[in-house]
């Protein structure tokens, strides 16, 4: 029932594989603002009531595509679906320029900042900790097997922002080197567990087991309404090296425990250590 | 003053990715042979005062190939080389076996077993238990960036023995999923850390955060006599990906606390919990 134009747009988005939830998040509201120029009245809220099905299955995990669906409206009324699909792009926007806002000044003299995977709110963090003239440095892993740090390495290089690169497996060693770390997340859950790449719960562990505070940067629209850490569905992507199949799943889990605090852009939030 | 031959086999050592501290200390001592056929007498005692030298700082964190080293005397006398290096050979090759006997008493029924890297030790292990009738299956990972993960998947393949490939990322994951973890040693520090290759801290943390008993294997000439902890060096191999530099250490180190024990030809040594 969607038209092609959208197909393509929910098939690219399917197919991404180094940015994260907040650029799928924003692919999504293109794709709304484009259903809303290509159709109205009945037919448009039959393919709303779609896309509300279709979005949040691009990533499971993502809760970000799970919150714009449920941010659009089901109506024949196609300006509006455009005003709230802009809305989420601006809201977007701002909140990533509040998160850098905010989490630049957990940024000390000479920090030794520790990431994993490309997290767009992450970067931002830098952007800003650069703007406000502060010198730190970065140590990011190369986050097999989509190399998405490799991606955040030519963003550093070309803000000139030092770093070095490390393989996933040497998480361990460098975080003995750093001094804060700071990482994205696809999705928070209600009891504050963190839903984020791959690798991210070893970093957390080792950073707790090295006295390094460990923080997430996150719009708070990736903050799960609704879902507990023990309902996460991981969305797994096996590949083949050398004929042998190896396991993929995207995301791990952190505790809440490990977490110093997230980084939105309503401000830190400390997870709730009660629960 | 070593001659070519020796030095071609110095050079295929310090050139092996894949094979561990027990291969390259038996290669060690099958150069040794080599020299006992090439020299004797003052020539032979010179070139094996340069060996003392030179097989160790082919891998200064593997412990093998500093107590090979030392293990043969510096003589004129080559059918004494001679002997040593082969009692070296054999002595490895019945700590092997033992190793295997004593490790697979602690695999039970159904077992599920994560382990990282290559060890010929956890090998070993596996081909025993597997010898005694038990089933079980294995979770390894592929061990970037040279992944030695996937040249035990193949021995695994062809002992029949199933098992899971996962990126080095997913140690965390998979660690909820085992019940048991075991993983070689390339040197046991005299305070009881573990230097293994890197990604083994990380996979130490995971299994105790989720209660998974870690176990090393390691013949006994990889505890080392006299390094502690926090003089180990460990050997970096930087690499390119993308035209970018990686930074590579080779081992990481696993503090005692984590280690449930250490299995040897000699038993199951619980490390000094004192220290």
């Amino acid at each position: 029932m969607l038209p092609p134009e959208i197909h393509s747009i929910l098939e690219e988005m399917r197919a991404e594989r180094i940015r994260g939830a907040s650029y799928l998040a924003r692919r999504g509201a293109e794709a709304y603002i484009k259903l809303a120029e290509l159709l109205s009245g009945e037919e448009l809220r039959k393919a709303l009531e779609e896309m509300r099905e279709e979005i949040p299955v691009v990533n499971r995990t993502m809760v970000s595509l799970y919150n714009l669906s449920r941010f659009i409206p089901i109506t024949d009324n196609s300006g509006l679906v455009r005003a709230k699909a802009e809305e989420f792009i601006k809201l977007s926007e701002e909140a990533k320029r509040e998160i850098g806002n905010i989490g630049s000044e957990l940024i000390d003299e000479n920090e030794v900042i520790l990431t994993h995977s490309f997290s767009s709110a992450v970067l931002e963090i830098f952007k800003a900790a650069k703007k406000k003239g502060k010198r730190f440095r970065v140590i990011l892993t190369e986050s097999a097997p989509d190399y998405e740090g490799l991606a955040l390495a030519r963003e550093l290089e070309s803000l000139g922002i030092p770093f070095e690169i490390i393989t996933d497996a040497q998480i361990g060693i460098f975080a003995g080197k750093a001094t804060l770390a700071l990482v994205g997340a696809d999705n928070v859950t209600r009891d504050g567990a963190v839903i984020n790449k791959a690798g991210t719960y070893l970093l957390a562990l080792a950073c707790h087991d090295n006295g390094v505070p460990f923080y997430i940067a996150a719009e708070s629209f990736k903050l799960h309404p609704e879902l507990t850490s023990d309902e996460v569905e991981i969305v797994e992507r096996k590949f083949k090296r050398n004929h042998l199949l190896i396991r993929g799943y995207l995301f791990d889990i952190t505790p809440w425990k490990y977490v110093r605090g997230i980084v939105t852009e309503l401000g830190i939030l400390v997870p709730p250590k009660e629960i």
